[in-house]
């Protein structure tokens, strides 16, 4: 179905946007919607009475993931949109959020123009996505795509000993249907880039064709703490030091690997942390991305390699824990391709891109040809208050995402 | 006066040890008693009462000093020995302790002779040496010594906001001395080494000749928090990377300088320190030491500059504080051969030494002639429950300091 005079309504939409996001408001101005807690069931009650309110037929499955589908003029398995309302402890108003509003905003507009579509639409809203209180992340979409068994997951428990099952019942969100039991005919999930590429270089649309491989490693370094002003630096097992160079080394390997490897520390603890002691253990995580497995893989073994020298050199033990492996994803071609046409067509600048973070999309796309549709971030901040879009782009974005869905209600 | 004939009673000494010891004692069998903490005045009143048995003269001065005098021959200024009695967090029962009992010890075995010297002989305890309560550390000296004024003194807080001149009154030991209104003939510290360097030579008896500078700089650096995921290596502006290089850099560096060159970056804490998130901003410290001040100078110009290229090949922001800065102090030179030779007689093996720690000497240095005696750390260990010495070592050490002291009150 070809309808390039449908119109989204952008006010509607950052309507929508601006209502959300009063639901957890920060006193910075970001929003804190944990996933199960409180506000998110409030945001959850909003979309489902906006879905009521579309005349969507509702399903609740029992991870606690939300169908909302408008039905097609044949009974085939739909096309699906969305994302997650759940946010970090002091997210944006974007994140997430704008895959689910944007799909909502698409089936008003078809119930507008009364327009009919040859299969259903359908628009997901997950569980859970960005395990900030519960892990693993991505966990709603992972469990509709078979990926992690529902009984595991339901016994997930948060810092307090909560676990995701209970607070799933109290929140009134434990559905009764089977997570994956409707297996769309594709999915696209519209989302900012929360990175600086797009903006970087002046353009409005992503169509995102892979996504990097995750590895997550949690390093213990275990040395002497000793005194910083009578231990003579050969006399010395600095954790810290080791912790230190493992960090400076990771970041000289991602550059040497170059073609889109990136290494973060992005934390580093040191004990006893004092200014006059040598450190006698730290601890620090590293995380390594790459869209090519090959590639992913050979950085931790350099890394493995680094550290057995290190630990030798220094006389320190290194015990590491993989806390994520995530193998790269590739998305669907033709839905790539279909996302770079409908930009083209409505005069949106667009490149191909790698996504370098998580995205429901990421579990999707076990189930069905997925892609994804990215928009800039400004300043690429995310997970912060300061998340923003520029409206053309969101609005951009919202048309990319209705005129794919069109085109994929036909195939 | 020269008295070999002299013994002391090592079983006396480890009696007062290890009476001390149980004001404070921590479930790891470490002590906990920090500067004018109700186990401070605990400790303080045990240790008068010592005093008052031995028949000392006690003065307590304005900042809580307190000094017990055993009368000489002659209306001379005394020879002063002693050190101080407040612990660290969790500290050992050696550190300070044994250099203020063992002048109760040199005292008691004085007086069980009737031995009769020329010039008095003094021990002195200072308030907070170690500064784990309340900033500067071997404040107490310091004040003695005329490099702090009492009344700032006084004022210095504590975490919880106390005032150090209300918990001195409120434990009962704001005297009524002026600080330093005793100019000592000479002042000799014994102390555990709390370094490795005796141990791994086997040397019983440091005749310790100077004591290291130290500079300490607090370093904050601004950069950009960003997604690990989706920002790009080239775009990123890592505080934490630029923690890491710099604690790398300051460790190449001391090894390059070399001669007793130190550099420790014993703290580092990062925001937000989250796995998947570039650090934004991150927090070091760097401690400098070096007994010559031309090299602690020259270390501190090469960090300075290794920040500003940092700055600008990172693009962040770094701001420094220069939170201690200590000259380094050489000891008197006679005094220190006076304790090579009375080592050599006792037929206890020596070395000069340089302390690497800051000690009270270090302030009464300023005062008159000076010089400490160390004696060995089992593994180096101090500040820790562990902290240890051989009792023939502790034995060892209050010999050379009976001895030297008994030289110097006839000199």
């Amino acid at each position: 179905m070809k309808n390039s005079h449908l119109q989204l309504s952008s006010k509607r939409l950052f309507n929508r946007l601006d209502e959300l996001a009063r639901i957890g408001t920060t006193p910075q101005g970001g929003v804190r919607r944990l996933a199960l807690s409180d506000e998110d069931k409030c945001a959850r009650d909003l979309v489902l009475k906006w879905m009521g309110d579309l005349d969507m037929e509702i399903q609740v499955d029992r991870i606690g993931n939300i169908i909302g589908i408008r039905p097609g003029a044949e009974d085939l398995a739909p096309v699906m949109t969305g994302s997650h309302i759940d946010t970090v402890i002091n997210g944006g108003n974007l994140d997430g959020n704008l895959g689910v509003l944007a799909g909502l905003e698409i089936i008003e507009t078809l119930n507008d123009a009364s327009a009919e579509t040859r299969r259903p639409v359908a628009v997901g809203v997950f569980t859970n996505e960005e395990g900030a209180r519960f892990q693993p992340d991505m966990m709603g979409s992972l469990v509709y795509a078979g990926g992690m068994e529902l009984d595991e997951a339901l016994l997930a428990t948060d810092n307090n000993g909560l676990a995701l099952g209970q607070e799933l019942s109290r929140i009134g969100y434990s559905g009764s249907i089977d997570p994956g039991s409707i297996v769309p005919h594709a999915f696209i999930e519209l989302h900012i880039e929360q990175g600086p590429i797009l903006e970087q270089e002046n353009i409005t649309i992503g169509a995102v064709e892979n996504l990097q491989g995750i590895s997550w490693t949690e390093i213990t370094i275990s040395g002497q703490a000793n005194h910083a002003g009578t231990t003579p630096m050969h006399l010395r097992n600095d954790a810290g030091y080791c912790a230190a160079a493992i960090t400076t080394f990771v970041r000289d390997m991602a550059r040497e690997i170059g073609s889109g490897q990136v290494a973060t520390v992005g934390t580093i603890e040191l004990k006893p942390n004092v200014i006059n002691v040598v450190p006698g253990t730290a601890r620090l995580t590293v995380d390594l991305r790459n869209a090519d497995n090959s590639q992913l893989t050979h950085a931790e073994s350099l890394l493995d390699d680094f550290l057995g020298q290190l630990s030798g050199s220094e006389g320190v033990n290194i015990d590491t824990t993989r806390l994520v492996r995530f193998d790269p994803v590739i998305f669907d071609n033709t839905i790539a391709e279909r996302i770079e046409s409908n930009a083209a067509m409505l005069n949106y600048s667009n490149r191909r891109m790698t996504s370098g973070a998580g995205h429901d999309a990421q579990m999707m796309s076990r189930l069905c040809p997925t892609a994804m549709i990215f928009i800039p971030s400004i300043n690429g901040v995310s997970h912060n208050p300061a998340e923003a879009t520029d409206e053309s782009d969101v609005l951009a974005g919202a048309n990319v995402l209705l005129h794919t869905l069109l085109d994929l209600t036909d195939s």
